[in-house]
């Protein structure tokens, strides 16, 4: 499929002692692509998960299995992509017709129950719609109240490669049991912490800080910096833009569709913080390096 | 509120050059808890997530913002906490009307619109009733074809403690992106890793192994030992039952929901697997340590 992995410019950071020791290069970096999947049954969508495109069909397999709709081998009659399943009205894709092989359809065999409709739940999922990561973008940006691809935030990089120790050091659950996300508003002008959040789900980290903002009158997050603690999906950029956040900064590696979306938005995103160096995936105009001492790579 | 973290019993084994420098110690250890939160809205469900209890309010809050259902302060009038909803004829729980802090409802302010309808997409979650941890272990009990608590497998502390390499060596796409998550199937018998697939979502990642070994004819999953590169959460630990295998092995730590299930189960669940030690959780009978050497903590 060649959808695996992905290409993109970034900007690596490193902080030396002094400025003359500090190094910004400009390099080409490898993403892992996250896509929406849609999983039908019958005609009937049951399910959608972001995804690393490939072996689709043993993932529709796996969740129907998993979920206890199908146990034995033979249960399963067929699995296909929808071909033109790309009619998006509300995003005005205007790619219809066209498959995107994020869309497919299980039929079960002959005596295999479908799924029981007592046990579907209603899941609301702007984000996810199932098409394209592109139709994706556009019903967050179509969505959002509060991002500002426009906010004048510059936060000086050895403020911000402070943030993951900082945040580490107030995870007071992840000291006890080594197994919680985290994430934490920063103030991008002062430096100052917020609000700290831990949970076993990093959108629920995420969604715990926002909430917390809301409730304190803070939206929309201008001027904000969002720390989390793993990587940074597409989930947790649209989670950031829908709360006005120019920054997100995350420990580990962004995904495709999180640095697509934010390119769309103007947000910047930030990953592979460790120690003193860091790599810039967009919006590095927001990232200031004292007394810039260039070094192309 | 007192279940951010729950206290477990565990077994430590740290493997010598020699049998005689093999550790085994017993003692308690510290669980980050996990459990499942539904948001309704006006009465409406429109969430489960499985989360650590703490900030649900907050969580709630953040979630609607995320979704863009509400932007602005005061545009969510109240969240309260749903007493006597726990009626769930099809677990039997029998603890109808207790208040399990694990639904809430809120209530938008006049003029807000409700989440629009056209938005919603039906999600198939068995294990997620929102109700409490037992009644989504229940669930999963109930639906699982497979699950076989008396697997005879034992294996070896020594071959385990060789997978996250091997997963880790695997991982073609991690090398390039340091972006996603693994799972692999290992044969308990012969040590052989049959299957690696990556994601960037950990639960894909494990559909996938798990929709590859349908595929091959290989479901009940029997004598096998699931290897994971992060956390056990309960959302694994399901899977790893739905399709019978025995053993979960995770690199980092287990939730108290994922240790709950196992027992519940007669899983074996393993993690904090750093080189030649590891932490098993539940299970134990099936993790063998030759010629132990067990000493106390």
């Amino acid at each position: 499929m060649g959808r695996i992995t992905a290409r993109t410019r970034v900007t690596r950071i490193t902080l030396g002692e002094s400025s003359a020791e500090t190094t910004v290069s400009r390099r080409e970096d490898v993403l892992a692509v996250e896509e929406p999947l849609e999983i039908r049954v019958g005609g009937t969508s049951l399910s959608i998960t972001m995804r690393t495109p490939g072996h689709d069909f043993d993932l529709a397999a796996g969740f129907l299995i998993s979920e206890g709709v199908v146990a034995h081998t033979g249960e399963i009659a067929a699995i296909r992509y929808c071909a033109g399943v790309n009619d998006v009205p509300s995003t005005g894709s205007g790619r219809r017709g066209e498959n995107t092989f994020n869309v497919l359809d299980v039929t079960l065999a002959k005596g295999v129950a479908a799924p029981d409709p007592s046990l579907e739940r209603n899941f609301y999922m702007t984000s996810s719609c199932g098409l394209c990561g592109k139709a994706s973008i556009d019903a967050v940006r179509t969505a959002s109240h509060h991002a500002n691809p426009h906010d004048p935030l510059v936060i000086d990089a050895s403020v911000l490669a402070s943030f993951p120790d900082r945040l580490r050091a107030g995870q007071e659950v992840f000291d006890k049991t080594g197994g919680l996300h985290a994430a934490a508003l920063f103030d991008g002008r002062t430096g100052e912490m917020l609000v700290l959040r831990e949970d076993v789900g990093r959108h629920n980290a995420v969604d715990k800080v926002i909430g917390w903002a809301h409730g304190e009158g803070l939206l929309p997050l201008t001027g904000m910096v969002l720390q989390v603690s793993g990587r940074a999906s597409f989930e947790l950029t649209q989670k950031a833009s829908m709360a006005g956040i120019p920054i997100l900064a995350a420990v580990s590696a962004p995904s495709s569709l999180a640095i697509d979306l934010a390119e769309e938005s103007g947000m910047t995103v930030v990953g592979f913080m460790r120690g003193r160096s860091m790599v810039v995936y967009a919006g590095e105009q927001r990232v200031a390096v004292p007394a810039l001492a260039e070094v192309a790579q």
